[in-house]
């Protein structure tokens, strides 16, 4: 877009002004000629390790989205100038019951992909990554797995916000030779947690691996194990140092600095992405809005992936 | 509404969820049908005395309005069953510019009020009740005045937060024997900063003569002197104590508990009200919300009586 | 207790020192010669209007309670010195099962109530009374209710933190004749919501009428309705102004101020009380700690009068 | 001052301007003409409660008192117009022991007193007011007391925030028959802590008194008790509700209002007083500095009670 | 200075203590002998992306800067015992207008100027930059730029905090061979941002650049552009990532670290700098003060190079 | 412990539930059989540089270990298997005396070690640490030194927390030889201060030499420095950057990140370490408790490392 037509874009609005749809997209469930909608899943009753709030993320990230320009400049492309995109707002989520949530989010996920139209979802705690796996199998089959997190999310049996991994490979949601995890660090639960997850399946590229082999190695391996599968990439907020992402439930010492995240995100690129989320956005415990500041950041990255890799 | 049609209501979604207009009214400019419209000012560099960040009040009024479950029992009325009412969304101010801003206001306030729909504003500093005034008087004519606010905003030749009664009165936009200020108190900038006031013509009942005759008799004082001329409701949100309203520009020690604006405002019930703004909440000082949830409220109580006036 | 005495009790200690159980009572579950328990329930997935958070309240309002000093002047009596107190700990909630919660609870509290002890309980959101008050009834009968809160909680049929009364009525747990609502307020989902919990047998004095008819005549109507049943006072902290207690989910303005809550508290004095919680504070929306240290002397308010009735 | 003449003055800078000095005084140490000295003491080694960080409460009164505007329509005085008043900076005082700080603030209060100027202190922790009674009683013999606190401050032989009036009155500082306490409340070490206090001649009016009597019936007791006796005043910034004083280091719940501590204290108007101070003003657990806007109007009000009783 | 001489030096003052003008530097507006001042221009209206409130930048720099304990071991020097430094307080800007702000700006930095006198100036948003050059332009003739932001600020031909270098070079006021941008970054508003601010002259090191080829080699390349013209540097604390600056008007993610900035404004030594400012620090978004201290210590080094480059 | 052991075990419970003492440690003053202690020491009052508030540090870090889930995959071991850890509690130290507070400390951390039991303390501030170590000379005589800090801590000849190695030093309690302080950056008080601690004996590791040498060869040469000598370790919080751990008392920018700390301290195994502290958390200026978290993280560190020495 030259100069003198910016002046006539919505995205030249000021971040501080208007009624937050993601990036100002217009609010729509009509998937008509959509590419990839945006999708909020308010639900923080999986948060079963520390703090909950994460139900008010997607409203967070939403207004974050505000200040996003339009034009990526480290991938030359203005994604909403290739894809249509729209908000589909929040799904009406059960706090008090999980399984009735998982319901809901596997159902009206499903209404979208079977519409043709790829999903970015804005959680919400991790719980909600489960039936939105289960809804792009349906769409999909089993697919690829890129995961960042500080923590595995493979613990044990129980259905939560820290398990949805290990029910997923059971359930069949994942390819497993092409699941990667990256990002682990910090106290676990017992010695074979990351090995219990390895077991699984998962190729676990721990923090400290990040920091020894570097993340241009850890990227390169990425594709290495992703190849040419159909992926599906989750990234818990997390996987980012508490000192760049304070808003989250389960902060963790010791990980990534925002440029890092951004670098491996754009390192994604040429995977043969077909559905992202970023989880754990909680607002009550962020200052100044820097946690959804960069959580929306990574959803415009997780856009222009999309539309590099549309005929846009 | 009875019980079970509740449940198909959007007014029963929970607050943490959705896209935030006001009260989940439709993001509208066509005013057909429409009485009502709430419009946001995002505007606060007339903010010339402490703190600038009203500028986001709109947005973070509109997120508390979320709480606002529809139904007045004060008053028996579920004013949007009553009232067809639209978000306008924001004007698209001009920081660096008061004077083109209040261009800006003063057009789209008019084409709001020209097509019969009714203005409840939300700032924004006090500075955009001056062009909202202009807009008023070109439609109703010189307006009787409520102005609920810590200042009297009187204080000199200057246009800014702090001077705008001054320039209404000045320019016949306020019906000067129908004007009534309430809540002024604290240091002024000079001895006869009340006088001059009331010379102007302003009817000014301080914090302390609401203490000493009591918020009822104020009321009615208020409707002697409004009788039933046309009247635009001003109140600023430094009306109230910084202990019920810590997120505003200007705080000011010893104001008003929240039930006692609550009451006041439902006590101008029976006033030919035809306009009103909320102003001066910042919500970079505020905590928990509390000042834009009152906010909300108030202009939740403007709706009422907006529709208790209504044929509806 | 003595000045020369008062240098070797516990309760000297500053409040910033040491680990936090309630008013530093033992942490024990071993009840024999107990008079009361206080016991946390750290379960917000109840919470299905706003906010999320009140499960850090039992931590909160521990840490709080140091600073509560020991002797009660408005009853002349030190409630430590005449009743054993230990504190509970936590209930191990169950955050994805609001229904595993309920068994949780009523188990737990079950044995307690069996035991002989009197329980004050912390929450969490108000869905932690309904298991509470089924427990109660196992022991004591359906008991009466004296119900502070800004909301009526009989909203529908659902069962979450803002219907529990109408279940708990339903279920026989309330002796309905002896059943009151004190501080309903603000905007509601429907017409009759405050008629529908009359018709369940609630004598609601909503906030208006408190106000109206103050706050020592309302006690006085509790008396007469209360009489001699036995009694379970459960008390929404957002019964207060958020001025007052910012720190809660669902926030409505216009409400008590500290004084009048504890004085209304302590006019329950001459009741036949058997039970007791407190629930709704949410840590990360306080600050200072304010609601924290309010909800603590609140609890320290029961305890006095649990002691007063005690032949101690 | 007529309007013309304001725009020169410098009180009509707006309150986000300049280096804060109290309301812009020169910050002096020269005494020739003064008639008043703010003196700022940053002390927080005494607070043996709670919470510290009062040390930072002088700088932030001083930056809240950028809002006052200079005149007080109450009194119809400008007291900046009367009084030359001086803003003497902070002792500096010595964190790691009390005793040496008492020698400093002694020291320092006694120069500036024996050179014929008033002294208005900000706290710090009350344990500053110590060394400024001693001050006080060299150069006007021992004072009478008003003294505003949610706490006695008698309670025990230590020395420190708690305890300072005890060994005022032990040490003979105090008149004891013109000794007033207002506010006192909240749970107490043991039971004879308030009786001790009058023992030892404080005439003390709780809280509740003061609820159950009014605030006007305890002002006109207070004038009955002082007479014509020199009057030292001090004011803990926690005899004011959390509410609207949160940033403090022990915060008692059921305190007044801030338009009842306003009230009570021009209610001294008339008593004979020489000396002032404001303590316990703790920034850090301060929101939207409103606790410390609140200390700066009483300050603005000590100051204009100075002003109406000189020759001015 | 001797150890046995620091104990009279105000500079051991600790930061808790006293009036907060910049390192306790005197407030003066007498240049007689001085070699730098320090002016605050707290102004924020031409903040049009986003957030204000930088207008209290300049106080909360003062404030963090009494933590600067005066050597600076780096370069093995103290400034303050180099160089005579003056705080001269704030320009009365006029919220209002950005024009008439321009001109206060220029006309009171060309007083100071033009007596010989360096100038640090602390913002207030970017736009006062504009009025800055142009005052310095008079005096040293077009100067060299180094210019750290995430934002290249040359987006269009509007006057505002985002434009002012477009408008710097159109008016001549920059040498347009010697000018540096460092650490552009994240989404900017059409494809050519970049590209038309280096057709414009400037040399963009976009922190992707920063990090490929390292701050030392952008160091050299900085020296090489600017050769031994005058410099003026101009910082606008966005350059830092939010986890080290989260008190800015438009924060950016995936910015430079403290200790990258820290090293990058230490290796501009050599360069022949005029002049410097420190911009976009905006409090009320800041926590525990940290991006104020950050924007402190950079003003420390900005005066440690001026020593370093002056007789002394 | 295998899988389907950990759901017995407590360290399974979820951070936000219980009563927090350090890893749910028992809280007991019973040594027998014990290994190691977490002493809590609540003092502030030796803060003399900036900001109180360190005396609930140790409260703070208590419930922030409360996400630590027990096994460090670092080092294949989970300390709390091997060792006996109790939760002494807080010593009873005296706000108004650093010197009484230094003899209590001295006392306590005596009878503990003289039981044989190690000490890992939280402070408070720094001043804590000159008893610690004069405890840790009677039982182990003088002691090697790593001290990771922004400061050297050897100021002057005043005791407070900034010059308690000086005096360490002075009194025989380090053995000089083998004393390394790693992190001391920012401007200092005069320009021999680092040369100062060097000619004490301190080894110096700037801030800058570990960026320049790298933080591995730096834990070369404190292996190299330290041998087989006994050793202490006290790490104050503020050798990380303020973006990490924004709640310390005084700030210094350009600090370690989280995971440069994390990787030093775990560098420390080999050593023969006999005692450890964690200073100067200040959760009243924390966010979100990242600072606390980081803090009980490092202390979680030390806990491994004691773990690996013992014969487990």
């Amino acid at each position: 877009m030259r100069q003198e037509d910016r002046n006539n874009s919505t995205s030249q609005l000021p971040a501080y002004l208007g009624i937050p749809t993601f990036m100002r997209c217009p609010e729509s469930r009509e998937f008509k000629g959509v590419d990839a909608a945006i999708m909020g899943l308010p639900f923080d009753s999986g948060a079963t390790s520390y703090r909950t709030g994460a139900r008010l993320g997607p409203r967070a990230i939403r207004e974050a989205s505000l200040l996003l320009w339009g034009y990526n400049r480290s991938f030359g492309i203005a994604p909403l100038d290739v894809l249509e995109v729209v908000d589909y707002g929040d799904v009406v989520v059960e706090p008090v019951s999980l399984q009735e949530t998982e319901k809901l989010i596997y159902s009206e996920a499903g209404s979208v992909l079977s519409a043709g139209v790829k999903l970015i979802s804005l959680g919400g705690d991790h719980s909600v990554t489960l039936p939105l796996l289960r809804a792009h199998r349906e769409v999909f089959g089993p697919v690829g797995i890129v995961h960042f997190d500080a923590h595995v999310d493979t613990e044990n049996d129980r259905v939560d916000h820290g398990t949805i991994f290990r029910h997923a490979a059971e359930e069949g949601l994942i390819d497993r030779k092409a699941w990667v995890q990256v990002g682990a660090r910090g106290p676990v639960s017992y010695a074979e947690e990351v090995e219990d997850a390895r077991e699984l399946g998962a190729r676990v590229f721990g923090m400290d691996e990040c920091e020894d082999i570097g993340t241009s190695e850890v990227t390169r391996l990425i594709h290495e194990t992703l190849g040419s599968q159909l992926v599906y990439v989750s990234l818990d907020i997390d996987v980012v140092d508490p000192a760049y992402a304070p808003g989250t439930g389960t902060p963790e010492v010791g990980g990534m600095t925002s440029r890092e995240i951004l670098k491996m995100v754009r390192g994604l690129r040429g995977l043969n992405m077909v559905g992202f989320d970023v989880v754990e956005v909680s607002p009550s415990y962020d200052h100044a809005g820097i946690t959804s500041i960069l959580a929306a950041n990574l959803v415009f990255e997780f856009l222009s992936l999309l539309a590099l890799g549309s005929p846009g």
